[in-house]
């Protein structure tokens, strides 16, 4: 499937090699997930999940904003819809949700997430489920959930493989806020930057580094590193070895190899 | 099943609103786990199971001990009754601290661990299985059971969650005795208290977050985090979207929408 | 199986009382992962299941280096072997892999790996399933695979337990070099050693510390915490009281009560 690049509803998509920038574009509501955003974005990931061509995937959100979480005014409309019975609808907008979550997490690219402003709720868990996190030291995350009366639930995964199970907890049930700067004390974000310079030096920098990598190693990677801690120990020295087998006896693989011994950039690497 | 405040053999309680002090009261034996603590603190976490009324739990040691671990004069004279085979014995005692260690976790509460003096082998696991820790600087925290002839053995799989199982194994084969400033470098203690007044300060604060919280959303959100690393993705997007539903269409989660988009505190918060 | 002392093939081994100390003596190689080394250290360690006069095990280079991961010069060669599908080849090879691994992370001893020069991929996950891995500030860490066009497939269950799943996959997806400060920093190191002095006093301090526990207490100790992770939790009450009974009622557990009770050092620690 081609990803159609430009201004969607919610959000808008740049190309430009193998890097695809995705902007959500609702600064006003604070880029809230609400349900034409959870939409566009599976689609997108949707895509991607079969495209070695894109690489490295930037999430950020316009107006200084990251993402918001859940859309309140979409949720309360939902609650109150005549027609639908509201368990159900509930249920099933919190599922699409989690199928987002997954999508992201299990992308063959890398991807990153950049926050500025606020990452609260669904925003939390898309700066998890992301491979690298970039934030400013005054970034807000919170999971506000229990303050709201629900639980981070479809987004918890995530959170627990990032921060583990111990300061997930704590965050979730106390609804903490904390900021850019704690973030990075927990492993919440892998990388700080100061202003919007210091940004794009660091994606520059991490686009670097993946063009080095091969995109069928990419992709192996992320599959190997998720199936570890769901297989038990023979079940994973067989997984891993058919996608060990799978990369270095394909055309990738090879060109891994020889560039390695032969002492050059290998071809899906470029110019230095 | 009513909570019977006051002295009880091995801990007392006391009750204020939706907090309930837990102290173990044998500071002559440094709060060992005593077969007289094991049984009256499943009693109690058996009843608080049920019970939505108390949203916050806090564990501490009277005389400046938190808990010294096994009661080994209680384990050698047990290895020694006649009456018994002292590996059914051994097991059995063994296995109600793992239901112990268990319910505590498991508690829809909020509960913190105030390790002052020292958190040995069964109070390790305590302050492992708790979701909030506080130290002092001068705590000392161990695993001593090697260097006995044993095995950490129901603490486990809390102190694999709470320290990653890197550190759990390091300080778990050396005993290490460490204290409540490396405790907390590792996120064995999430905060650092120099001295009783600011081990009251904090618990203020943490009272005033848990009580802008939910008590049903507590509940939901520690089932869902504890659930995050036992169920593969598919299954823990069903079981997430049912206790998402289950919190959102109930009076407090209807409760906690209007109260956000009426921009004022939720009932169950009280006054400010 | 008795345990040979001396020069093999790819590593030598010195034997002092309790500890047994390996040494991958191909620098001139920088100590790579060849055939020989993994039939080798697989050997060793199936001789080390069984073996409880052995409590700790130290893993170091030759020559001031760690190990560099996969020989690649044999992988070449493995791929244009005319007379094997170079699928299959590859496939057994990692899986051998995969074995040496898990045969380290559960080894009865307390395994050390001391990294200095490069812990590269394949020396990445030994530094990784070993129990306490000491660095010097400029050692050199890094999962290459990716940028070679493969993944990190047999290490990656023993990255993602000492890293965690996010920073395992930063790392990878970015093929990052980090050295023993910044490795520190993430768990990954649990001591910085600055050189060759302070190397042999922490592993002194380790070797008294590990002196202190019982032989079967730390092989139960590695065997209820790896399994801290994979069990549910009602099976895993079950199994650490059966590790623990079976601990507490043998020999070495009856001494380590009855030493303690009588604040003495139980019979395996020797003199102080």
């Amino acid at each position: 499937m081609e990803i159609a690049t430009g201004q969607h509803e919610a959000l808008a998509l740049a190309r430009r090699g193998m890097r695809l920038d995705v902007l959500f574009t609702r600064p006003e509501r604070r880029n809230a997930m609400s349900a034409a955003l959870n939409r566009e974005m599976r689609a997108l990931f949707a895509a991607l999940a079969d495209d070695r061509s894109v690489r490295l995937v930037v999430l950020r959100g316009a107006g200084g904003w990251f993402c918001s979480g859940g859309d309140m005014r979409e949720r309360d409309q939902s609650l109150h819809d005549q027609a639908a019975d509201p368990r159900v609808a509930a249920r099933e907008r919190n599922r699409l949700g989690g199928e987002l979550f997954r999508a992201v997490n299990h992308a063959p690219q890398v991807v990153v997430a950049v926050v500025e402003g606020a990452a609260m709720g669904g925003g939390f868990g898309l700066a998890c489920a992301a491979d690298i996190t970039l934030a400013r030291p005054d970034a807000q995350f919170a999971m506000p959930e229990a303050s709201i009366g629900v639980a981070p639930a479809q987004i918890a995964p995530y959170v627990v493989r990032r921060l583990g199970l111990s300061q997930a907890r704590r965050l979730a049930l106390t609804a903490a806020r904390i900021d850019g700067r704690e973030a990075a004390s927990l492993g919440l974000a892998h990388h700080l930057c100061e202003d919007d310079a210091a940004i794009e030096a660091r994606l520059a920098e991490i686009e670097r580094a993946v063009r080095r990598c091969g995109p069928g190693a990419l992709a192996g990677t992320k599959r190997v590193l998720n199936a570890a801690s769901l297989l038990d120990d023979a079940a994973m020295i067989e997984f891993a070895a058919e996608v060990f087998a799978d990369c270095v006896t394909t055309e990738e693989g090879i060109e891994g190899t020889r560039s390695f011994l032969e002492k050059r950039r290998p071809a899906w690497a470029g110019e230095a």
